[in-house]
């Protein structure tokens, strides 16, 4: 397959697949005027997520769902850019980009297909992809952490210290351990951000695919420094099976502006484009969001959403610590020619809407989750801080960013008798804005300065409350992007650059990404209440998380009473 | 007034004065069979207990709710008692008896007149019943505390070594600093317990009232072993009003078995009684409760309603030792001639009330609260110790025994982004199952054996799913109460000794107490589970609770999940 020529090219198209749905994004290249946009809903499981009601820990996706919403969305916007602008032609498409979830492993066999996608493991479990929030590798996940401080070999020192339950080797490992006929049957292993463009581009086999530099420096302790992946004598410490799969993976992996390949006659026909049209090496959705946001050295790009992203980036001249707790740090990963920085929450949206399911009465209750969320947050916004005698921690899905530690769980103390929803569910978002503080404080701990907060994503979108909440906990203005999808638009500003309208990722940053005018800034007495409410918070942080610290907490409720009363 | 002769008696009436009505209970003396009862919910305030929105910590009652109530109940009773009963003569109704939520004091003037039945205070929140879970006297507890044992007095060896903000002197102190008004209006105070009997005997006089010894022992730091109430010289430490106060309270105090007056004229043609009937000396309605339920020395009664009491005798030949923590030692305050010993939880049915009425989704609520927790328990009751992973602490409303503050509150964890309504409900129901066998553990710890348990109140009555979780967490047989009134059987019991139709409380229990054939056997897997997460518990009760020890919590959360696998 050879490149289409470029012509006068003016659009581009950006792939974000998030947690629960995809979207696809047509984009203006001139200025990212965003001209048509659609969402497909993931089908198969629970909100697109099949899980296990004895097991927690269970989230995996249906591979055939992300085909089908490829299609779907590509053809959608193109239909309504076709019928909204005269001028449109699909042929002025220059180029595709696509961000996915990550780490979002599944297995596949010697031709590259999902296994999920054959008969015989259709339906098994293993088979399928490995969402994200998948934390069943929990237990690999310590003794890959273990193993390597052990052999002090450098592997971790990219990923906070700690190997996540989340990340590639985990899930893969405990694949092995806990249905051996699915590794087995497996050929080789790819993530979703490099499944999607090797699907739409033909190059499905398993060393054909380009892999992204982003999945495999964030998740698979992939590192130039130390010859690419783990060694196989490091990964035979945690099992044969892993060290001789290590080969039919991948030894080099590249930044989004890069071409993945081409799109095929076949997908491009279903879509209503022309074959041909070059598509950007993916990458995850925080790190596209981030793009999308403006992301420049000084600039923390937020993605706020069911968890959130908190993305930096640095000049490749600057040298960037080791962060301890800091998920990612790898040259390339964010925008290319930087280091990317890649902090977290493990679930911020996630607790709210849990909070909105199972513990919301029912005069808070809408027509649906969002509604009653926003309801409950009308309520909440009348309090002040510091009067509901509430601290909670943000650990309902474990801990990314600082603790790295998906054994932590929820936690909410100060209830009394009269102790209201609305409470309870400002007390949780106070909660996300102490976590969201901790990560800032790391940060510039390690010597990397945040000089300005931008946020996106849909809680920063959609929740002034939330984001007042995070200005006055954070003491910094809170701004927002100017797209309300900058993963999708990031995806696009990479299709841009695959499709040669722009030679860097900065120039096309400048000409199609803004910052809102709209600013949370700090209110100076409620930063005042919320400094003492985040020492409480501290203390539970450090106590309950394996700190080596153990304040004394026989104070803490008397704390937060005393406080209560002089607020009231 | 003169008692009426006592002749062929056969009945006896107790009135229960609980936190949200009072209840009136006709019963046979010869077998305690319970002829009629009737309720009065109070009709001021909320649930019959006046609020402040701005203060959670603030609890009242309305005094002439307490007398309509007296009249309604008995009246009641006795007409159902008529038309039951052919041969029933309310001549033949030998005493009366009462008991009452306690500390609930009340200012009253120099006649004996509650300040709230006065035109000038009728509308004044501090002139009304300063309801048991009053807890704005917080501040004037903690000084009284502190204060004692600088002073070295011996006053608080009989309450636990801490004196509570549910109590007589915090309140009272909290009215003369914050509603100087009321303070200064008050020629003496008196508690409901003593007031009810003073009302319906013309004795209201506050040196003609009789003055409970279990009000006095329990709450006013009152025993003949250091001369009735603490000294002056200690009272004026706190505030010389107070000291000068002390003059015009009272100076003896009476076991349930004396006679506090007779039946006016005018309040006995009102219920349809005879005047002159002998009425007892009131006391707290867990301590008749306890008498109710057939308590002697080694069976520990738990009274389990919105709060619990924990009530204990012990013959007043054996030694006891000052119990750290435990509310109250108190000779005569149970039965007559033994030491009563008094500990409890300061929220027990209410916590689930409050989590019902404020925490419960939808799909659980029923037409009211009662139903709702039924709903919740139905579903809870499916789970299997320790497979929610959740741990919570009882402290909504603080905690009585054993840390006696109540400036702790409530405690979650565990929680995850699955975690269910019917979850939380079992882990709140656990929570006081540990608080109660901290309980049981404090007592035994200090030589005070518990050889069996027999539980009453609503909720022993009404779920055996509490119950089971009671004997599992014990690891004890929990049985049950024969009658479902055991409050007022205790005070209709008392009735019958004031009566003269038993010489002894002993003898009258023998007669009209008993235990039911139900019984609540612990389920030795369950009982395995529930130590492992007892001794989570206590790290979390020890840590948050001022017991000078600060265990590392590190592991929580770790040994949480871990149960919860092993469990699922």
């Amino acid at each position: 397959m050879k490149p289409v020529k470029n012509r006068a090219v003016k659009y581009t198209i950006g792939v974000d697949y998030g947690t629960n749905s995809c979207r696809a994004l047509l984009v203006r290249t001139t200025d990212g005027a965003e001209v048509a946009t659609a969402v497909f809903p993931y089908p198969t499981g629970e909100a697109g997520i099949i899980l296990d009601p004895k097991d927690p820990n269970v989230a995996r996706q249906n591979p055939a769902d992300y085909i089908d919403g490829f299609v779907a969305t590509v053809a959608a916007v193109v239909a309504e850019a076709t019928k909204k602008i005269k001028t449109f032609n699909s042929s002025d498409v220059a180029g595709i980009g696509i961000d996915t979830t990550g780490s979002t492993p599944m297995p596949v066999n010697a031709e590259g297909l999902p296994l999920a996608m054959t008969p015989e493991f259709r339906r098994h479990p293993a088979a399928q992809a490995w969402l994200w929030k998948d934390h069943t590798g929990w237990e690999e996940a310590a003794i890959i952490t273990e193993t390597a401080r052990k052999a002090k070999v450098p592997y971790l020192a990219k990923c906070g210290g700690t190997y996540s339950s989340e990340w590639f080797w985990s899930k893969i490992w405990h694949c092995q351990r806990s249905a051996p006929e699915v590794f087995d049957a497996a050929y080789s292993w790819i993530e979703l951000c490099d499944f999607v463009p090797a699907w739409i581009t033909g190059n499905l086999k398993p060393d054909q695919a380009a892999r992204s530099v982003c999945a495999a420096g964030h998740k698979a302790m992939f590192s130039t420094e130390w010859g690419g992946l783990p060694s196989k004598a490091f990964l035979k410490k945690l099992s044969p099976k892993l060290a001789d799969l290590r080969d039919r993976l991948y030894s080099t992996a590249q930044a989004s502006d890069q071409i993945a390949g081409y799109l095929t006659a076949e997908t491009a026909a279903k879509v209503g484009l022309a074959a041909g049209i070059p598509v950007a090496v993916g990458a995850f959705d925080a790190h596209h969001g981030a793009v999308g946001a403006g992301i420049k050295p000084g600039r923390l790009v937020k993605i706020i959403g069911t968890s959130t992203c908190d993305i930096l980036v640095a000049p490749a001249t600057t040298a960037v610590a080791d962060i301890p707790g800091v998920c990612g740090i790898v040259p390339g990963s964010v925008v290319p020619g930087m280091t990317g920085l890649e902090a977290g929450q493990s679930a911020v949206g996630d607790i709210f809407l849990w909070f909105a399911h199972h513990c919301c009465p029912p005069e808070f209750r809408r027509e649906n989750e969002g509604a009653t969320i926003a309801a409950l947050e009308k309520a909440a916004a009348k309090l002040a801080p510091g009067a509901s005698g509430l601290m909670a921690l943000d650990w309902n899905n474990g801990n990314r960013t600082v603790l790295v530690d998906p054994l932590l769980s929820g936690l909410m103390l100060g209830q009394t008798l009269h102790t209201t929803a609305p409470e309870m569910l400002r007390a949780l978002v106070e909660a996300t804005a102490f976590g969201a503080a901790t990560i800032i404080n790391r940060f510039e701990e390690y010597g990397v300065a945040v000089r300005e907060v931008v946020n996106c994503g849909g809680i920063a979108e959609k929740s002034p409350f939330l984001m007042q909440i995070y200005a006055d906990v954070c003491n910094r203005p809170m701004r927002l992007s100017r797209s309300a999808q900058t993963c999708a638009l990031g995806a696009a500003i990479f299709g841009s650059v695959a499709g040669g309208v722009y030679r860097t990722t900065a120039a096309a940053q400048r000409a199609m990404t803004g910052i809102k005018e709209t600013v949370y800034k700090p209110i100076k007495e409620n930063v005042k209440i919320y400094a003492e409410l985040f020492a409480i918070y501290r203390d539970l942080h450090d106590a309950f998380g394996a700190t080596g610290r153990h304040p004394n907490l026989e104070g803490v409720m008397k704390q937060l009473i005393a406080i209560r009363q002089r607020v009231r």
